[in-house]
């Protein structure tokens, strides 16, 4: 028989195999199919210099990064080592877990920006022949990021762990599954980075793009002359492509690490079961091969239902699939921390996130789609002004939390009454479970954008860039439900994490003589410790000041940028005319050296505070920071989506013709809303979701430092 | 010897005379001193209009109320009676408490409107005298509510102390103090109710007024051609002085209230250390008023810093009086839940408050006065228009949240390590330390804006607008300062009463078979509990729900304003001539409706939730409830109050000729600023302080019906 490991590898393998099926497919169509001269000169230029300056930032990018990162990989070795096994070097090869890690997020990011890269002319030049075949093309393209990604994610987990188990012999169960937590924590640093980074980027170049472009000067959007538009159309890759793409595989490996942590010491004995929670992930990779055969496009309104049949279709066959995985790998009946529960409790923790995170995007999609109510009233209210735009979006921003958050509250309540803490880490993979094809709607996105913004350069025919807008617009609402999903995980793995933080924090302390082997660290962490609360406060604060930080950082960013614009557009002969080249590298290169400045202070605002919270007060501590910044953080990364989508789709629906149409005053009005939601959705909020899940697992890879350096000043 | 008990009645008493002594003092001077008779007949006529409008505004509400609080005694009589000694009804007396505190908080109210009322036009024409004239008439309005109000709650609070403690002989000294919660409880629905309609009252009417008169028909602030006029400037009162007044004179109700109930098991044999919390605030009386009697204006530029030294020196006082009186009443050591603490501890922690509150009004000053960076960057950011303007006013309003929840969180610390949870009850009576003084210059600041509307109206010299105009900017900035008191002591008050629900719960639990008398509740509200962790979220939630409702409320009342006031300007002839007499009266009448129609949604939410919540999942549910709401509503308010007020001051820094003055493109942006802000920091932010504060005391009082009736969905 083949075995869990065995059926694992192979199906990563199978997913990574046909990821670069996919790209074939996509590649092997001729970039520039069917155009004269001229025009494939101007797109085979156009697309170069998209694909450069991609390319350019992500090298940057990394390179700053890795600098950073084998910084941290020696903190972390020198600081997460428990010395309770001697000679294991556990801190060690935390360190090389996380190295790791963050590889794998790295290549996953790569191969995504090529293929974006890649598909995006090439769907641009197949909308000549027809929807289809551009709709082809580009979810071709997205498939490629969902299961080069997944099948990355699988294979780095499986063999990371069959690693460490060779490696690691004699240390226990928990503390294994704490160096393995290390991938997890590699891939969510990086995403941290390529979150903040990406999301600074691409509002940079977009605010500079459209506020010299558009408004000062009155040329259309994505017109060659505008210097910011390259930049503009690298911005979506880098944030849709690259940021979406770590988050979500940042999402996979945490909750995956917590549930082997949790699971470690109820399945010791039984690999199968150990290694459930991988095989949740690498289930989604035929399920989603056999569901994206099944769906084909047709005529232009298939293209909308289609993306969103991917989402259902997949979770269905997930839904009825997993029920005979779960029964055939895990005990129908086991012990963890003496309760039982069973086989069948375990399925429906997956059912309850699966169900969860599908009415998280749904809620989602209603709040922000411009076909309900709630949008349609915020358009209404462009009428009376700017003003009552951002107030009415704002209240639909605060009000669209509470749906979601129940939805998420019943699935914590349930999961937990079924499966305790593991409940909770099985739920957020059924979240994740439809991973694939949340990845690859994601990443049709920015293809089928840039392919519009292509069409509109090179100059093709009107018809082309109404056929990619159709893909685009359908594209947009799934990314809404696509969002949903996001910080849906987000919530319930930062709390399968906290969950493993506590479970792991309380084994290593009950090892030490001052706590003694009955320390009972869940009753300490009560709301009514001044320890607790204190920090339960200071957590709720932490995104208030992260966002801050970063929709001023989207401020500053765009600042450069206007100014680089309107030197180009001062400084070059001719370039109204259309005579003179504008240096659109010199803009990506601005947006690029911003992202890369901004996203420092954040980021070790992040990184830094649970550690320091951690050494000064203490476990207990920092159970509150990650309670407090989880339960503010969730909400405040809800709200600020949804409100900016929100003003965005009432925007686009007084485009449409309502309430005065374009050019009218409360198409203006939209406008504004738009401009204040853009750092909102695509910069602070989905930040947020790397926020709350990040410190959760730094808290967990760093517990042994907490527990043995830590709380210097609570005694 | 006097004792405790009689000289608290003494104290309270002197100043309910110290306010009488000031009313005399501002109604002897003449409404119309000095004026010719047409101008007297004018000023006569909207100083009429303005005070009917108010009172018939609040008899409205309460009226309203009436209903209400009687169906809500009924219920708190039926649901929170232990029956834990026979024949002593504490459900019954709990309701009787309940009553008594709202009639004490309505009188209150009632009060200070009177007053502030009577002060404005008399502060307008002495103001024809001079300015120092005017600043004493309208600081004196204030002190009649700052003393009614203070030595009303304290003479109520020791008035229904001694009441109980006659009736109900035979209950233990925790049940007794649950009873007396009543009291808090009473104060703090009226000032729910009086916060969320004063709030939406003058939104709507500012909004109304503005929208129509000026941009519409471009007349200037305060024309009486405007119907909406006189409605604006009731708002003010209703608003800033019964709204504020409600709310400051909840939190010390319910601070004593949380403070009684702890200390009732530690000094149930000493009568001065049980009264100890209500002595803090009676000494506040005198002490405020040699403060008054020290700080003299002659100047103009002496003004806003009299009004600050107000502020300090008061302070000062009490934190050097009330070490003596602390080390008199309290014992050297005593123990609370067999943890000793000592008198210097305690004193220790009144300061922790003391400080913190004055740390917290000083930051929201920083960050909300034209003179300091924060408000200067925002216009700066108004060039590049609103949308800058709306990025950086928000990112301001989360950054602002940091400073002040530190100094929160280290006062929590400290208190909470010096004597427990009786100390956080110390500690938010000491941020209230200078009641008085906050509720004087509060209530200044509408009595001087309502001076210069009825210059203005009236027709006075423009000298005489000048120097109420200085008198209201300096009000502003200190108002600035009040509402961070404001929203610091509502933490500090929901965490003591966090404390005391959760010990009088244990208690109550103890008491019943099924938990029994080792039952650990403050255990069992662990972080890693299901119902805990899940009704955190549900907490988190409801601060942005309400919020949403309330600037919802405010958009749809100014609707009705709007309309209104379109449909007088084009159907009463002569108007805008000045020969047709505006129906002001409609005015008034449409913002009353919409205040009491719109109040009812939100109070409900706020009310309702922690029932439901307890009924259906019990205590452990309810504590997380709490505790989520008052993280995320903390800084959700503090966001809300000082975005709002950086956005007012920002646009009135444009108006003194920066970045292009008035009617340049950055003021345009700074007033869609300041729009957006008014909701947030007039009607949603402070509303807020209502929820954390209420939610907690309701959930104390109804402590027993959870314990006997509750939870029944958890078992």
């Amino acid at each position: 028989m083949l075995g869990a490991t065995g059926l694992i590898i192979l199906l990563s393998l199978f997913g990574i195999g046909v990821a670069f099926f996919y790209m074939k497919r996509v590649t092997d169509i001729p970039v520039d199919l069917g155009l004269a001269k001229e025009e494939s000169d101007r797109l085979k230029f156009i697309h170069g210099a998209i694909a450069e300056g991609a390319m350019a930032f992500l090298k940057q990018e990394y390179k700053t990064l890795s600098y950073f990162m084998i910084g941290f990989a020696v903190v972390i070795a020198l600081l997460t080592d428990n010395h309770e096994t001697e000679g294991a070097n556990e801190g060690l090869w935390t360190a090389v877990s996380f190295l790791f890690g963050a590889a794998i997020s790295v290549l996953s990011g790569y191969v995504g920006m090529k293929v974006a890269t890649a598909g995006n002319a090439r769907t641009t030049v197949s909308a000549r022949n027809s929807l289809a075949d551009a709709f082809v093309v580009a979810i071709n393209s997205g498939a490629v990021m969902g299961f080069a990604l997944v099948g990355l994610a699988t294979l780095g987990l499986i063999l990371i762990y069959l690693f460490m188990n060779m490696v690691l012999t004699d240390v226990p169960n928990n503390v294994l599954m704490e160096v393995i937590a290390g991938f997890g924590l590699g891939g969510s640093t990086i995403a941290l980075f390529a979150r903040v980074g990406g999301g600074i980027f691409t509002k940079a170049a977009d605010v500079g793009a459209d506020l010299v472009g558009k408004v000062e000067k009155g040329i259309p959007e994505d017109d060659p002359r505008n210097p910011a538009v390259i930049a503009d159309n690298v911005g979506d890759n880098v944030g849709d492509v690259a940021g979406m793409g770590a988050d979500l595989f940042g999402s996979c490996a945490e909750s995956t690490c917590a549930a082997l942590v949790i699971s470690a010491l109820a399945f010791a004995a039984d690999l199968n079961a150990m290694l459930y929670p991988i095989m949740i992930t690498a289930v989604g990779i035929p399920v989603s091969l056999v569901t994206k055969l099944m769906v084909t496009v047709k005529t232009e309104e298939q293209v909308g239902p289609a993306l969103k049949r991917l989402l259902m279709i997949s979770s269905l066959i997930m839904a009825v699939l997993m029920y005979f995985v779960t029964v055939a790998m895990i005990p129908e009946s086991f012990v963890i921390d003496e309760v039982m529960y069973s086989a069948t409790g375990v399925y429906f923790c997956f059912l309850s996130g699966l169900v969860a995170g599908l009415a998280v995007g749904l809620l989602t999609e209603y709040y922000t789609s411009g076909d309900y109510k709630p949008v349609q009233e915020i358009a209404k209210s462009c009428e009376t002004g700017a003003a009552t735009n951002i107030i009415f979006g704002l209240a639909l921003g605060y009000k669209s939390t509470v749906l979601p958050y129940l939805a998420i509250a019943v699935s914590i309540f349930v999961s937990w009454e079924l499966a305790g803490m593991y409940g909770i880490a099985i739920a957020s993979l059924g979240m994740l479970g439809t991973l694939v094809i949340a990845l690859m709607i994601d990443a049709y996105g920015p293809v089928a954008d840039n392919a519009g913004g292509i069409a509109e350069m090179v100059g093709l025919d009107k018809e082309v860039r109404r056929r990619t807008d159709v893909l685009d617009a359908a594209g947009n609402t799934t990314a809404a439900i696509g969002k949903g999903f996001a910080i849906g995980a987000a919530i319930l793995t930062s709390l399968a994490l906290f969950s493993a933080f506590i479970t792991h924090s309380q084994n290593l302390m009950r090892a030490r003589p001052e706590y003694g082997a009955n320390y009972d660290l869940v009753s300490a962490i009560t709301l009514l410790d001044p320890t607790v609360y204190t920090s339960l406060f200071i957590g709720a604060v932490l995104p208030f000041l992260f966002s801050a930080m970063t929709m001023k950082s989207v401020g500053a960013a765009a600042f450069d940028m206007i100014e680089e614009v309107r030197r180009q557009f001062r400084e070059i002969p001719g370039i109204m005319e259309g005579q003179g080249r504008p240096q659109y590298g010199q803009c990506v290169a601005i947006s690029t050296q911003a992202a890369l400045r901004e996203m420092i202070a954040p980021g070790v605002l992040i990184i830094g505070t649970p550690l320091v919270v951690g050494f000064l007060f203490g476990v207990q501590a920092v159970a509150g920071l990650l309670a407090g910044s989880l339960v503010a953080g969730g909400v405040l990364a809800i709200a600020s989506s949804n409100a900016g989508g929100a003003w965005d789709n009432a925007k686009k629906y007084i485009e449409k013709g309502h309430h005065g149409g374009k050019g009218s005053e409360a198409h203006k009005a939209a406008v504004i809303g738009d401009t204040v939601g853009d750092p909102l959705k695509d910069t602070s909020g989905p930040s947020l979701n790397i926020l709350i899940k990040l410190s959760a697992i730094l808290s967990l890879v760093f517990a042994p430092f907490f527990v043995n350096y830590g709380g210097i000043l609570v005694g």
